[in-house]
């Protein structure tokens, strides 16, 4: 019998350097965010907002952490899934937390979804990127 | 006077086969879901979550069972009845725990309304097949 | 295999014949009330507030309808369940919708849970009485 | 750095034992419970309502197990913790979920938390009975 599963769930210490590069991206484009990291539980472990990043944001950021890692997608993607179906474009956007537009991005070991990254403040795009820039500290070598 | 209805609600022990036939049809499918029961009260009496199934369907899985019980259709088949009338299209879809795709089944015992089961995870339908797999139970002489 | 188990639920006349003799005990006593009939399920079957019933009251009408059907005890029996518990005392009444005071009663049907009322809006013995008015046409060979 | 933690996860099929574990032990107290099980992250693995079970320990059985989890201690040690703190024995116990009597059990690994067990329906001794036989079957060496 399988008792337990082995899980990979992101580090306090890379959740925070994460969100210290979601921020700098943030810097780069001018803009003002709320980034949020969840374990692969969907827990939150970092959270940060910027000086008048906007307040809406911040369960929007953690949202779409949370959704990324609850469910394996970036967040952007869910909409590709759900607008060919009608009930499902009408309906499950009214799922608890489920966000379905970008800036949401899992966080993968080995394949495994170990986490999720979440940002809000910006446009979708910029959000995006701020995610991308916090994500390739993972392809990074030096962590 | 009526003082009292009648009512038939799903046994704690049919509701842990169904949902084992459910996950058996998911392992077919190739895919990890999150199964649940709930009585003729919409209560929860059962649940399970197979290894890997995604967060997001925890809930998902139990509102589906909930409004197939407590409204008596199959929930795929609410998106047709609502679709052309645009307030409740707009509106009902509020409605907590209202889930209008498909995945969720009454169960019926002489025709009334005993149970619901939810099922998420997969496509709708493959969440779908799963329910069925387990709704065959109850044609089955040998229960 | 057990499949299905037959409930007996409250009907909805008896429902509204026993909020209205809550009420007429409540006239009798002069207060004003709100009371409450919940099914086997824990879900409304009849609600009414009379005029100038204290708001507040809407709803705790309603959870100790619940908490009496939802645990097969008159609420004002929670007390002494928990009184020489300390941890029970302290962390119990926490208990979403569970209320610990008097003025909730389940509605039994041949010794079964059939359903729940609750009343609020007097003092406890006050809204006692008037559940227990509603009770007495239970026992009435009439109905 | 540490990127990731390798976490250890209750498996769905124990989950599904420890369950079935515990309402074998109801049936020999003559009780009738409801069992929860979730993993490491506090997310629901397993739940079974036996018939007749109360439903205002639906999601008492869950918040046990959860506090159980999320917290690293079995519910029971909590009123211990708090009672000579009057701050906290007056407020902690308004935390979501958190519930400080007997009835939770975390689930550990290798001396790690791994998830929790929470049942509810009976007595406090009585659920936590029940726990326990569940429990038992991690020291078994079968498993």
């Amino acid at each position: 019998m399988t008792t337990f599963i082995e899980q990979k769930t992101i580090s306090s210490e890379l959740a925070e350097q994460m969100v210290r590069a979601a921020k700098e991206k943030a810097r780069e484009l001018g803009i003002a965010i709320n980034a949020a990291i969840v374990d692969a539980g969907g827990n939150l472990v970092a959270f940060s907002r910027m000086d008048h990043a906007p307040l809406l944001s911040i369960n929007i950021a953690q949202d779409k952490a949370y959704t990324a890692a609850a469910f394996g997608l970036p967040t952007h993607e869910w909409y590709d899934l759900i607008k060919d179906q009608p009930s499902l474009k009408t309906g499950i956007v009214h799922t608890k937390r489920l966000t379905v537009f970008g800036g949401g991005y899992p966080v993968r070991c080995d394949g495994q979804v170990a986490g999720g990254i979440g940002v809000s403040g910006g446009s979708v795009e910029e959000d995006q990127a701020c995610c991308e820039a916090a994500l390739s500290l993972l392809a990074d070598k030096a962590i």
